[in-house]
């Protein structure tokens, strides 16, 4: 495939493939992404805005253009293909996200643009790798988030149908209900705030947040517990390998000193035989 | 024993028994809870309820009458042994509940029709093992369960002598003792709520708090503890014996050389002995 | 040493031994002190007090009188050598704090008779076990306990010198001041009920509460962790000398075939030795 | 460099150095810290102040002069080699802050004498040891601390943004917002105070705190884990080491056997050999 591309798509795809690729070009990437972001980290302060506003949206409004330029050229040199890497579709997304503003104005928008920082955790290899490896070790835990999101769903349901009239602002409907479930998962002012005034209102609710808490807070400490035991075991497996080639390299290399001699006792013998043969 | 139902029990049980255990009849069941565990959740909208509230009680109905018979052709097929699987219970269980509220009309009850949704913890194989595993490290944590019970007993009836009188709501019995503090465990509002307030009314009591704070979470670290170890030490003991395996294998392979090395010798050797006997 | 005892301490002493060590014995102190937990427990309801107070009380003290008894008997059994066993200074100790309420009528006192239902982690072997395995475990963490309360001195120190006049219910005094730091590092309402406020006052103060909590969890992270890797250490060491052995006693298994092989060729060879001499 | 040193500093530096460095004179400087960290905590007392104030702060010249004459001696004898140990730029930065309030009278740097405390992590070679593997594990999470930080700034920003104008108390600038996560982060009430009220103004910014805590403790999370595994690690892999050579011991101490019997063997055939050739 990689020819075929060669053949038709002649020398500046390529040599713009080797000036994306190239380390100097990441480094620039980089530099204008912490640029951008401490600008727009200071456009949160009024008195710089009044004083640099302008300068300062226009510097990002170029920024916008130069990464909105490296995603079009990259899309034009890698074509579909580009969208095959998962990092390049987040790339892709996070312009996207900045490029919007740039049409309405809805402040929340506007807020938006800072998750081009986000392209940081792209293009400095440590932590590209650091989320690689925290996103690899999500598989692991997906069942017992689905079985949280029973727990959760039940507990919901239970909770609107019992405190939902009394206290709409936890119990309100589903979604209050699981925010206030996931209030007291985090334990945040779980008997305080919510369970003890409605234990006031409605009997025997004591046993509602003890069991959830001790459910939820079992479940959520094995999801630790996967992810402990999976990375440990991968280190652990790697040292056990290592160490079973350092025995078997070991017991090869002591065995082979034992072949050498018997090596010379099947020569000896064989002198003897030629010997008495004669 | 498996002869002798099939002796008399006839074709039709066996021709049940093979239904009930086919993939099909499990995708059907899974699929039948999913949409009941939603018609449920809808219920918690009033304006769905008002609509739809009919169409839903309805289906919901249908659904309990076909989980009834579900149930009732399980104990028929394959009587007492039905009890003999723990998850065979649970949905006994999980069935029960949910015929109460058909029968009276108590807003606790009609809320407990939702743990039918619990059944998907069944029926999602996934879901099942992690469920087992997590009730198989239950037992490793028993015994510092029954050391918290202790201490917990101990804290609550000093609690409950010395603060009862003048702080009923926390300590006035020793029900509300515990349930303050299982919240104390959890660390929430802890002393903002509950310590100084009534530190300004009986002096040295910081002490009860503090040392039930350390007692209580030096001891469910060490159930956590317990657990992680548990988890880790059969995977790292798995591990372990497949390289005991691996280095054994390899031991008995290199010496199989020499093994075979030693018999041509010996053969040499007999060879020899032949000759100078001849 | 035994037999030297056995001497002069005459027939009863050891009778009374074999009894104090008897399964029998240790089950029937167990059953009096959960019932005694149970009625002092009880004791807390003020119903039962006004009905029952009366036989309670006797019934108490009939036991504490049993189990003074029962230690004034093992003391004269075991002479000083009872007061090297921690468990049996435990149980003096327990049964001390009991009798002071006897006399006095301080509330306090009167509270603290419960502790006696802390016999049953001496009496139930598991608890036992247990109890000892968290307080060995204590060792390991010790120097890192001495690091977090010279942390606590210094942080209680500038927060009184800082806060004190203006906070005195957080910073008074040095005590007040390590409760105040003891409940931050329990990380409740630390900013709520205590940073925020104090930030309003005193300008800066963020730096002192980020800062000491990031090194008191930091601190009791690694308590934690030490505790992790002294248990899964000792569990894995275990594993792998059982590992190691099951290896050495393969190789010399797998080594003693060789040697008879090569003790038949030694054979063969002398009888050939012999012949030729011959 | 050790003889050109001598050459030129003469007797009394190296007479220093060893009075520096014996265990004697440790002793003493522990004995002086704890004497001053002692003191420096009774001028936290009002009471005693009035009494004793001027006695103390003269024992606190007295020592301040001491530690300060140490550094000197220090510096004299061991020259610019003094600053290459970072336990004694510690020592130096920690008598360094302790001079400043002697010349002003700012309450803050008169607070900040007892950092003269800290000094006792390093006379005690256990704190020592502690200390220095605390640290040893830091880089292992120096790039997920960077990874926080970002996810700290985007949040942040974001924060400002969308609630700056009407929350100024939590989000008035990246600041405030930076401290506001921090809380969010451990958990304390970033429900009821912060995430309940805010969510009443601005809709749908449940997903912004609930995100934030997801990511915030996950991320932590693998901190942690970072370092487990890391300990763990360590120590597993001397396990291994050991392990290892306990078996390559056995193996070549079994081979060593069979050696001895094949160069027996060799003897043998050598002995026929010679007779057969005669």
């Amino acid at each position: 495939m990689h020819l075929i591309t060669l053949a038709y798509s002649g020398t500046l795809r390529d040599s713009m493939k080797h000036f994306f690729e190239s380390k100097r070009f990441q480094t620039i990437i980089t530099i204008i992404i912490i640029v951008n972001s401490i600008l727009i980290g200071l456009e949160t302060s009024e008195v710089i805005m009044i004083k640099y506003g302008s300068v300062i949206d226009l510097i990002d409004l170029v920024i916008l253009v130069l990464f909105s330029l490296e995603i079009i050229l990259k899309i034009f040199v890698y074509k579909l293909s580009f969208f095959k890497d998962p990092w390049n579709i987040f790339d892709f997304t996070v312009i996207g996200i900045s490029l919007v503003p740039a049409a309405g104005s809805f402040s929340i928008f506007r807020a938006l643009r800072i998750v081009r920082a986000l392209r940081l955790l792209k293009s400095i290899p440590k932590l590209r790798l650091i989320i690689e490896s925290l996103v690899m070790s999500l598989p692991s835990i997906g069942w017992i988030v689905v079985l949280l999101s029973i727990v959760f769903y039940v507990y919901s349901v239970i909770g609107v149908s019992l405190f939902g009239e009394l206290y709409p602002e936890y119990f309100g409907n589903l979604g209050s209900a699981f925010f206030t479930l996931f209030q007291i998962m985090t334990l945040e002012s779980w008997s305080s705030a919510i369970a003890r005034p409605i234990m006031d209102g409605v009997p025997f609710t004591g046993v509602y947040f003890v069991t959830f808490i001790l459910i939820a807070t079992y479940t959520t400490l094995n999801i630790f517990i996967a992810i402990v035991v999976n990375t440990m075991n991968e280190v652990a497996l790697q040292n056990l390998h290592e160490e079973e080639q350092h025995i078997k390299d070991f017991v090869s290399q002591e065995n082979e000193k034992l072949k050498s001699q018997l090596n010379q006792i099947q020569r000896q013998l064989e002198k003897l035989n030629n010997r008495t043969q004669a």
